[in-house]
């Protein structure tokens, strides 16, 4: 037995998940009666994410559903700190699905993968659920893939200093893209502009989005790296240009929304000859992964790319936290730090 | 000099056209002043399609606008009657973009495609603006290129007796998927069950559109051939299937709507992978032409697949037909029959 405080799931959520009602942080007895290749890892980080709105919907989505009345889950690093499975031994720093919680049993050591190099790396352990994991890998493929970014074309952004936004621009940059990308604080735009170097940036919450768009990409836009949806979406619309591709990773804006946005003006798809496509990361990652982990790492290590983090301190912090990045309030991508390795 | 009788363009429409405002029959004097390529043309038949009325807009769109005084333009079957053009001798029965009037003078013979078998064919000759024109090669490449249809997948059309939509119907059914349309008549969705045999169809004009999708489409939609937007591509959102993928063809319920419908789903489009894709059919002529002509000529000669088309009689009746079709009241393929050969 181990007390372990989780973040237990109660109930689907109407609107923004309320803390107490929807999910709530308890402490429980943990009973560690491993079996034959279970391990029990200390949670070191989970990572945050606005894709789990949808795993507390009672709606079908992409993924399963929370079960209500057990931990919530996230992509987290951990330590192997008792072990039944000759391939994770005590001591492993490994990257995986475990609970919102500081211990979790891993049943077979079920999709576990060890990071033999993070023990000692330069590269902080945060950065295994960050630019080196899901939302990497999401940002990496899903330009490639879908975006198929050319030399000279114009990227935008939305929640450009988000997790993925951030890595996206950087790459588009890189390609020599021209990239500008929005935010919801002036903080976040001169982040862009300053540390991330994009060529444009705004801030959607003052003015109009479509006279942004309209001032900033007066060339018009050839990919849209779509994290926001709503008014954003339909003044993305209006500026595209003839074959552009839109990167739908998320609609943020909606996923809490009790009356959704109508966008008014979908025609684009037709007279402009528009694409537009959903996906998850897995879709792209037997493709994609062995390049993103050479190329982004390589970036990362000798420090051509950034990446900022919005760091909540504690399990306790973890649902307002959750609450905080669906209503924008992370500046960079947001990760909970549990326990110190 | 010939007395010619054409449907002249005047001037942009708000909402649907109205005749004698936006555009009207006139009797002109042609002047017939023919230079080395030149050739004057008899108009047998015109195409009306849906995509006019983008050129009839003054907001940008793929094509170029209609110019105003001028005759509108469609795509025709005609008979050369005067030629300075060897390849094009008098007599030839061509198909190309010519006037919505009585005879043409083509410069340089522009973009005529001579049709050396239509003469003697048993195929009618407003085929060659219709199944085994635009409007077909439209149905066959992007069903083709966009929908990647697989034996055992579900797809469903709206404007599903239309130009377009019969022959998408057809042709999937034909490659094993099951088959379900929508159309804006009982006429309609008898016509879709008894002749082209369709698994399922549906007015959508009596009931839900919602309901009717999930009562005839229990097992979800791979496919949406899109023809109409608006309140429909909303319902057909709420059933897609996971990966789905969405051939936005046109939105004609959006073409003339003055507020257009805001669509408040599209959330879908990251829950279940979609992917939607407008086009023209250049796009993909290169890629499909060949295999299209062989295919549905060959299924059409044989009486594999048959083709509906309503035919407005004299160039006088083009306008009303133009309208009709904008309101759904043709009955399959509209077309103008201007002259006999």
């Amino acid at each position: 037995m181990v007390q372990n405080k989780s973040v237990i799931f109660l109930n689907h959520p109407t609107g923004f998940p309320v803390v107490g009602q929807d999910f709530a942080v308890q402490s429980r007895e943990l009973e560690v009666n491993l079996q034959p290749n279970d391990v029990l890892v200390k949670n070191l980080y989970i990572s945050l994410d606005p894709y789990m709105r949808g795993r507390m919907s009672s709606h079908k989505s992409y993924v399963a559903g929370f079960e209500i009345g057990k931990p919530m889950l996230a992509s987290g690093v951990s330590e192997v700190i008792e072990s039944k499975n000759a391939s994770f031994p005590v001591g492993t720093i490994v990257t995986g699905f475990v609970g919102w919680e500081e211990y979790s049993v891993i049943s077979g050591a079920q999709d576990l993968r060890p990071l033999p190099d993070a023990r000692n790396s330069k590269i902080p352990l945060s950065s295994y659920v960050g630019v080196l994991g899901m939302p990497g890998l999401t940002a990496y493929s899903s330009l490639k893939v879908i975006g198929q970014p050319k030399a000279g074309e114009t990227i935008f952004i939305s929640a450009a200093s988000g997790a993925v936004g951030q890595l996206v621009g950087q790459i588009a940059k890189r390609q020599g893209l021209r990239v500008v990308g929005s935010a919801g604080s002036d903080d976040k735009v001169e982040y862009l502009l300053k540390e991330l170097k994009f060529d444009a940036a705004f801030n959607y919450k003052t003015g109009s989005i479509l006279e942004s768009l309209k001032k900033h990409i007066p060339e018009g836009i050839d990919i849209y790296y779509e994290n926001v949806g709503g008014e954003t979406l339909e003044a993305v619309l209006e500026v595209m240009n003839t074959n552009g591709r839109i990167i739908a990773c998320g609609m943020i804006s909606q996923y809490n929304a009790t009356s959704p946005y109508g966008v008014k003006n979908l025609m684009q798809f037709v007279s402009k000859r528009l694409m537009m496509r959903g996906f998850i990361v897995f879709d792209f990652a037997e493709e994609c992964s062995a390049d993103f982990a050479k190329d982004v790492g390589t970036w990362l290590v000798k420090g051509e790319i950034i990446y900022k983090e919005d760091v909540a301190e504690g399990i306790d912090s973890a649902p307002d936290a959750f609450i905080g990045m669906l209503k924008g309030k992370n500046f960079g991508k947001q990760v909970v730090k549990i326990a110190d390795l």
